[in-house]
Parts: structure tokens; sequence; C-alpha cells
């Protein structure tokens, strides 16, 4: 094929400078960013910035009462953040990827907190966030939360965490819940649609540009692996969910066991797809309820202590006991809808926003972690 | 009824005693926050929390470099927000609110800038937030920018802003827009889902519980009322949509003249809900395209310059070239969907979202502003 022969010096030429546009457009973008010899100082740019816990960790502009006749307040911050230099890997702690840990906290149980502390991600990587709502039961909660962050927080703690945001909601939660009403069918659209929009406020009012991780945890997850941020990063996957089970001290048997405790987590079934057709626009779908035959495929019954921890399955809706999720999914717009969306809400409808916006959800069915024991 | 008679000394009492209790409890939240004497100083509370113009303000956990052998390091923040101190009202002024002002930038104009700068609500209340996306456009954009804002928040400019955040996407944007290709139908779509991205990733890490309102504001939109915020927070609506025009000169007529410019304010239609009714799952309904005729009312043809600019009329879909919302409407989730939500994306997918959660949108058919014209 002559044609081609004759041109090819040229092609590669052309090629070679094709080439070299191509990676100026590609890398230039994070490498070489327009820098200004007169910048004032308060032009923080991405890589002090990335150090920041939370964010964004803009001063207040602060007018001074009093100030003298040369005197200028403080400057206001301008903060500059490269997004593409915040990464989310499988090997989070070489490459210090922070993580926010978000618990809508209704009681405040002991254990929740002192497995927090064991965690052996490093605490300066970490920030936490909780949101509480208003009324008496809140009050308790916020202060035994307070008492035990003034220990782990102290200065002389080299353990403490980065930072910690305390959200009072403006609202009572929906109803007392005594823990045999929480789970009654009719009072759980309602409570669900709550928890969202607690979900919702926390993780709006405290996801950063530099966040790379959001791990959301329950108060009533007492027990986890030390090491349960590494492991369900080390998968690299958008959405990931351990097997939330619960321990329990069985009489007959005179020995404590274990039991599958949330089963938000499922693979997807026709039966439920049927169910949903026929729905209402308003009506949901809800898992574990007799009155409501799913045939889906439970992850809570799919646990082997025995079987590899690291065995994955793909899932269509998730739990929210414990949920490790990359920043950017959030970023790109998936929240915990309050409404019936596909007919499902709160952590399972999450799952579902996620797929909208091209990130799958997987769980770890031999990974256990366990729930409060009422 | 002698035992109504008979109780009702008791009754009183009790009533009483329930009336106090009632009280405690609603008022007793924001008033009689537990307080510790010996809490540690690094516990802020909500008063001085609520002067943080973006949050969560939270300093970063610095690790000194060097330490003698009786220091500790600086204790690391905990920031307790208390929700109902937050405030949206029709006098945010009085009522101190803050507003977060954001703008999806791809091309930097002069006139977008100095019309930020001549708004007549207390600079010290705003925060600004910019998401630019990567490449050569973009860090043009980015440098203009900047430029601008050594001027304007220089220490010496008593009206300069509380604190400005700059996100550089880690994406390209989709196409070179031409501003002739931008409206073509067949592009819309992805178009209008890249920037329901870039609306989301720029809202979720810049909005704080210490924010009131959230101004989006395009940055092609080159002149508005210096009053617009207080005007349109006066209304005191969860979402509401000022009537975007352009000015174009009239060659014909010799004179400047106005046109409407923004179709995605409308109320819904039998028309537009039986095509949604007939598309799949993944199709979108647009305005203003001759292929797609909704028949809806669009606020763009209601506008009369002579009429009472505080009119108000109800609408179903909102564009986003200058809107404001409550930030509690985005607290609750309300985001951008940048999937067909309910068959509609972006902003009119946002008012839908709303909508959704409780939130109805409005529109001022009657008070402007204006889009540059390309």
């Amino acid at each position: 094929m002559p044609p081609v022969r004759r041109n090819s010096t040229i092609t590669y030429i052309l090629a070679g400078i094709l080439c070299i546009f191509f990676l100026y457009f590609f890398f230039g973008d994070s490498t070489s960013i327009p820098s200004f010899p007169n910048a004032p100082k308060q032009l923080i740019h991405s890589k002090q910035a990335a150090s920041n816990a939370l964010s964004p960790p803009s001063l207040p502009f602060i007018k001074p009462a009093k100030l003298g006749p040369d005197e200028v307040p403080a400057p206001p911050p301008v903060v500059h953040y490269q997004m593409n230099n915040v990464t989310t890997s499988s090997t989070p702690i070489e490459n210090h990827e922070t993580i926010l840990i978000l618990t809508p906290l209704a009681r405040f149980y002991q254990e929740y907190w002192d497995n927090l502390c064991k965690l052996s991600y490093p605490h300066d990587l970490i920030s936490l966030g909780f949101i509480i709502p208003k009324g008496r039961e809140g009050n308790l909660a916020t202060q035994q939360l307070q008492e035990r962050i003034q220990k782990t927080q102290h200065p002389s703690n080299k353990d403490r965490f980065a930072s910690i945001t305390i959200l009072r909601q403006d609202t009572e939660p929906i109803t007392a819940q005594a823990e045999a009403d929480r789970h009654a069918l009719t009072v759980q659209k309602e409570r669900r649609a709550a928890m969202s929009r607690a979900r919702n406020s926390l993780l709006f009012t405290t996801l950063g540009p530099t966040t790379s991780w959001v791990l959301w945890l329950d108060s009533d997850i007492i027990e986890t692996p030390a090491s349960l941020i590494q492991d369900l990063a080390s998968h690299n996957k958008p959405v990931i969910v351990p097997n939330c089970f619960q321990r329990y001290y069985n009489k007959e048997e005179e020995a404590w066991m274990t039991r599958p405790y949330d089963f938000n987590s499922w693979q997807d079934s026709a039966t439920a797809q049927g169910l949903a057709e026929q729905m209402g626009p308003d009506e949901i779908l809800l898992e574990g309820y007799a009155e409501m035959a799913t045939f889906r495929s439970l992850m809570a019954y799919m646990g082997d202590p025995t079987s590899d921890p690291r065995a994955e399955v793909d899932l269509d809706g998730v739990g929210g006991t414990a949920l490790l999720v990359k920043a950017e999914v959030h970023r790109d717009g998936a929240m915990f809808p309050p409404f019936p969306f596909y007919h499902l809400i709160e952590t399972e409808g999450f799952a579902k926003m996620a797929h909208r916006l091209g990130w799958k959800s997987y769980g770890l069915p031999n990974y256990f972690v366990y729930h409060y024991n009422e």
C-alpha cells in the first residue's frame, strides 16, 4: 500500500506532536497551575489545602473589635483545591487519604466509642461527624459523647482524631423508638425517611473537597475489626458494605452465638421488581417482612465465618450500619433519598442512586461487624 | 357533667406541669445546652461557631515538626452546631444570615465579577464557591478569577467577601462548547448531566451547617439589581428564581432591547406529563425545542417590566442561571440529578426533587437578571 508508506514520516511527526500536546493537557493541569509571583499569602494552594481534615476549612471573617489607625483586619481566606490530587486507592494509608466517619447518634454506647478509638487507621487522617436529634434523649447522648471527647481529644492524647463536628438537629426524633416498635412495618417508612434527612444533613455539611472516603457507622455498631477501614478500602470499590451480625447468648446451648442483623444488603429479585411495578409512586419496598416477601438474595444469609473474608458479592441494595463510600460517589450527587426512589428509600435508595450515577455496590458476606444487642 | 367538674383542679395542675415540661423540652434545647465547667477551650459552642462563614471550619490537625519535652501539640478542634440557631428569614441582614454564592465557572466574564462586587448584601456574610473544569480554558478562567480575587480580597478592601473556595475539577468539559452547539438537543443531555455533577461537587463540599442560603449564580449572569439577595430572600420561599433575560442591540429598531433567555423555569402541562409517560426510563424532557413541544407555561414569556416585580408564580421546573435556595432544602438532600429524575435533569430535576422533599418552588416573572450576550 504505497500511499501509507509515502506519508509515514509526516504521520510519525504529526503523531509525535499530537502526543506532546496530549501529554501537556493531560498532565499539565495538575503540575502547571498558573502561579503568581505576587500572589498574597492567603492564597493557599492545593498541597497545603489538602492537609485539611475537614473542609472547607475557611476561617471566619472576623472583624476585630478595635483597629488601630494603620491596622488592617486579618485577610480572609481563599482556598484552592485540585480535585485530581484527592485519591481513593486500595492503599489509603500510604497515600494519606482522609476519611470522614459519619454517625447519626440517637443513643450513646460506650462500646461504640471504645471500638472507634481502637480503629488502627491513622487517627490524624480520620474526622468524625455526628448528628444528634433535638430533645431530652439527644441532650443525654450529646453530654455522654462530649464527656468521652474531652478525654479522647485531650492534647496529651497522641491518638486523637483530626477533628470532630457535632450537629444538633432542629427536629425531635419521629417516635419514641422502643426497639420493638422500631421494626414495625408501618413506622419504618416514616422512621427511615427521617433518618435519610439526618444522614443528608450530616453529609452535605461535613463532606469536603479533600475527603477521600466516607465511612457510615451507626452508633450501635459496637465491634469491628480494628483494621476495618483498611480492609474495606483495600477492595477499592465505590461502595462496599461488610456483613452486620449480632452476638447473643443462647440459653439452650448455653453459649454465645451470632445471628444476622442488617437485612438491607441484597441482590435484587424478579419478585421484588414485579412487586415494585405494581406499586403506587409513593409506596416502598422493605426487606425482612413476612407481609412483603421479596425473595431477594440477602447478604445476611450468605455469611460464613470459615470462608474467605475477602470474598465479594455484587449488591443492589446496601445497609448503612457500616458502609464505606468513595467521597466522589457522594460528590457526584448520591444521597439518601427520604422519598421513594425506584420504590426504595434511605441506604437502599442510596445504592440505587449511586448505580444511576454509574457507581456499583459490593458486599463482603464473610467479613463481619457486630450490632448492639438490645 | 359532674365527673369533669370534680377533676378540674387536678386537671389544671397536671396541665400546668405538662406545659412546663413542654416548654422546657421545646426551648430547653437551644438555651440550656449542657455546659461543662471543665470543658476544654477547644469546645467551640454554637454562638461562636455560627460566626463561621463556611464550614466545617475545622482547623487541620497539624503535627508540629519539633516539640519541646513539655510541649503538647495544638488541640484539635471540636465544633458543635445547633441547627435551630441557623435561620432563613425574610430579613436576612437583620438576622445575620450567611449566604453561599455558588458558580460553575467555564469562562470568566469581567462583568460577572463587577456585578458580584456591587451586590449590596453585607459582603462579610457572603462566601463564594467556584468550580472550574480541567483543561486549558479552565486554566485561563482560573487565572483571570485569581487576578480579580487578589484585588477584591486585599486586606485593605473593606468590602471583600467572607471567604472564597475554588475547586478545580478532575474532568475536562464534555465538548468544545461553541455557543451554537451548546443548545443542540442532542448534546443537551450529556452537557447538563456533566453540569449537574459539577453543581453537586460544588454544593456537597462547600455547604456548611451555618449556611442559611445558597445563591446559584451562573458565570454569564452579568447584570442583576444590587439588592438581588435581599429582594429574593424577602419572599421567604424555599426555592425562588428571577426571570433571566438578555440585552441585545436591535439593528432595525436601532435600539437596545431585551429578550427572554432562560426557558427552564416553567409550570407543568398535561402535554408534558403525557410525553413523559410515554418515555423510556432514561429519556428526558427538554424545554425550548420545537421537536418536543411541551406546552408548558414558561416564566420567560410571563415577564412584564411595567408590572409588580414582587409578583410570584408557582413553578414546577426552575432554571439555575440565578436561583436562591434555603440551605435546609439542600441539606434535606435536594441536589441536581445528573440522571433522568421523573424525566428531568439538572435544575429542572432539582425543582422536582425539592418538591418530593416537601419544598415548593416559586418564580418572579417581573424581576429580571441579565445573561451575557455571546
